[in-house]
């Protein structure tokens, strides 16, 4: 060995021996995980300490939208911290005030301010608050597969087993069944059954839990780890019309499809309508700061004009989190960041994911728009039995750990959840690393093919 | 007006329109605030954009232990966005495990590692999801006068005004009267009855809500906004004690007076007991970067070794918050950060404020330790009726109002809160400054002397 090898292997001993002595990690038994130590990244890979470079198609957790250390994202930082790092919200401050009229900008005509918080949970913990107050009516209505987030109220919102240990946290919350055509809760065939379908389930609920007590419907625009869920025309719109009809806040929750993934500002503007708060954090700065927030109507906002708005936070406003906001929106205009995620995502992500249809018996539907796509791998193609059940870990697990090994021996560090792969690259990724990273995950899913027989 | 001005008063007026078009604020009616537009700050000063200078005597909100813009931890975060902003929770980084070793070695025999959130509120929700999981108990008793965060447990978990308009969150949290010997709710007059009195009455509260059900009691140390309400000797013991008796996971929360505000680490560490579990944020870096976490005990951690822990987030153990972390224990090493605190303390504040009691008739009382006081303003020193009333708003509290103005006017920033001031400065204020600042409250108290005639 060299001194260079040797100085590399003792600095990644040194990670690894203080990570697993003293961190304590996200959603994990604490003995079974054996992170490896990343020592850097920039644009659309990451490497660790022995060199292994990996193609990020997950954009860590979809936070990474601009890639790693992207150099103007990086410059806003550096600057701002030589500026001024940090200052109360209850004062006022430059780039504070100038991405929350970034964000109002392009978020619509409905909005008027922004309320900034550390992340995409507190977000969505007061917008509920928002709602509640406003309408003065408890009750929240939120999706079956769904992530909104760990904090208590959050996690009561979320419609995924990550909820199961935690209950009962908010009881106020009440689940519902959104669209999945795959799947189908309503044995629909078509899209515009399933819209229809989901809408009347919607408006049952609603009636049976008595519009009187609702105060909001939350809803990932587009559904994100459970499985990429674009919801089929329509059904927004029929959601926007069910809140106005009863008196309810339509919150969309924004935090992973927010700031380009899908190729627009916001994901509900291209299926045409304006919820009335709006949570994000991730894409917003790729999440180089922790930041999130609540944009919100100006008619919910003139109705705290005189009463006085009961939450907040320490580090709302963050100037050294705001700072790669504002450049975010500068790297956005000038390098045409939304028009290239729609032309990747149509003229090379769509087709080469269909062509998987055909390929491999393992892929049993793709679905996605924009850098944000789901593959869903099935035990066969005719009854969709997922490749591995709902929830699965251990060793019914399994067959999508070898799905991923075979995706990071290729050098590719893919997002996996449940039975499905999703595709959800940076969105600077260059069209070479795209086209390789995917013949990557097509390696792999031959793999699968030949697990399934 | 020259051109230089022209081009300040230009800026200034564009940071107070973005402000009040685009920013919602905490805790505010967003119509009735008018916030100063902050240019820069330096160590324990800020300025606006018209020239004026303030002592920063809050720390902003209690968070900015080593002040404005320190270069260490400026040149910790430059140096940190060069090398790696960002990397998701299931990695190893080395700023995230340096600074979980540092923190778990100064905190105790008892802790062995560091669940990292974003700043306090996560912090507590987590804490309080461990212990609710480690005991099988759900119920968490938390203290009136007590503030813990705006998420919805959290809020819950507060025991001042800001929890009533979120009523109900979490219906699992019951409150309990702490000791607060100057306005004692068990008609004590010593410090030894207040401890014992006190103690009795949470060990009834124990009974008679059921051992069987509470998992989880959460303290501040030190009552933060509520009062700098220091603990009489004996009492952490005694709620250690009671904790251990009846299976019951102590929680201290340490958001406000962790890292060094009182001369110690923990204030815990003065008062000769160890918690099981320690949420902190602020202090840890200041606030340049959002940070919180949970210190957790051996016991606690080994019980999530094979069962997972079902909680995360996005930026936990976020590399650019930690870099200023570590800077922080190299600077508060270097300079011996925390024997200057309590020599300040005890040499310039303690008697400064003690000396208010005998010129000022309206000082009530005094009581901190280290930088971190209370001034509680009284309209008669016999009945020790406040200043202002409880949660007082509006023409109610104007009295306050002129206590602040007039601190203002001379050229610092008060922390009020009540009827009460809090002398929070800077951990690094220099010993003139800190002269100083005393004595322009000095002269805004004579101005509150005149005014209750």
């Amino acid at each position: 060995m060299t001194t260079e090898q040797d100085a590399i292997t003792g600095a990644e001993a040194r990670v690894r021996a203080d990570d697993r002595a003293h961190v304590f990690h996200s959603w994990s038994a604490q003995a079974l995980v054996d992170p490896l130590p990343v020592e850097g990244g920039e644009g659309s890979e990451f490497w660790d300490y022995e060199g292994n470079r990996y193609l990020d198609f997950g954009s860590q957790l979809v936070n990474l939208n601009l890639g790693h250390q992207h150099p103007d994202l990086i410059a806003a930082i550096e600057r701002q911290a030589r500026s001024l790092a940090t200052i109360q919200p209850s004062f006022a401050n430059d780039v504070r005030g100038e991405l929350a009229r970034l964000i109002t900008d392009v978020a619509g005509e409905r909005f008027s301010s922004v309320f900034f918080t550390n992340g995409g949970a507190d977000a969505n913990e007061n917008a509920v608050r928002m709602a509640r107050l406003v309408t003065g009516k408890r009750k929240v209505l939120a999706m079956y597969r769904s992530y909104h987030g760990n904090t208590s109220t959050a996690i009561s919102l979320t419609g995924d087993p990550r909820r199961w240990p935690n209950e009962p946290a908010d009881g106020s919350v009440v689940h519902f069944f959104g669209p999945y055509l795959y799947r189908s809760a309503f044995h629909a065939e078509t899209e515009e059954e399933e819209t229809r379908r989901a809408l009347e389930h919607l408006e049952q609920t609603i009636v049976l839990e008595g519009a009187s007590t609702i105060g909001a419907i939350v809803i990932e625009t587009i559904v994100g780890t459970n499985g990429v869920l674009v919801p089929p025309p329509g059904y927004l719109a029929g959601v926007r019309a069910l809140c106005d009809k009863h008196g309810i806040v339509y919150i969309a929750d924004e935090v992973m499809v927010g700031f380009g993934r899908t190729g627009d500002w916001f994901a509900y503007q291209a299926h045409g309508v304006e919820p009335d708060l709006v949570t994000f954090a991730k894409g917003v700065n790729s999440g180089y700061v922790p930041l999130g927030g609540v944009v919100i109507s100006k008619e919910i906002a003139a109705a705290f004009d005189e009463r006085a708005f009961p939450g907040g936070l320490t580090y709302s406003g963050h100037p050294l989190a705001c700072a790669p906001g504002v450049a975010t929106f500068e790297v956005f205009r000038r390098d045409g960041i939304l028009e290239r995620v729609k032309d990747l995502g149509e003229r090379i992500v769509r087709p080469t994911l269909e062509g998987w249809l055909e390929s491999h018996p393992c892929v049993g539907e793709v679905r996605g728009t924009g850098l944000f796509w789901a593959v869903e791998l099935v035990r066969d193609r005719e009854t969709r039995e997922p490749l591995v059940p709902f929830n699965a870990s251990g060793a019914a697990a399994a067959p999508m750990g070898v799905f991923a090994k075979a995706c990071k021996d290729g050098g590719l560090w893919p997002f996996v959840h449940f039975n499905r792969t999703h595709i959800a690259p940076p969105l600077v990724i260059t069209e070479e690393e795209l086209v390789r990273g995917l013949a990557i995950v097509d390696q792999a899913l031959t793999e699968i093919d030949a697990l399934i027989g």
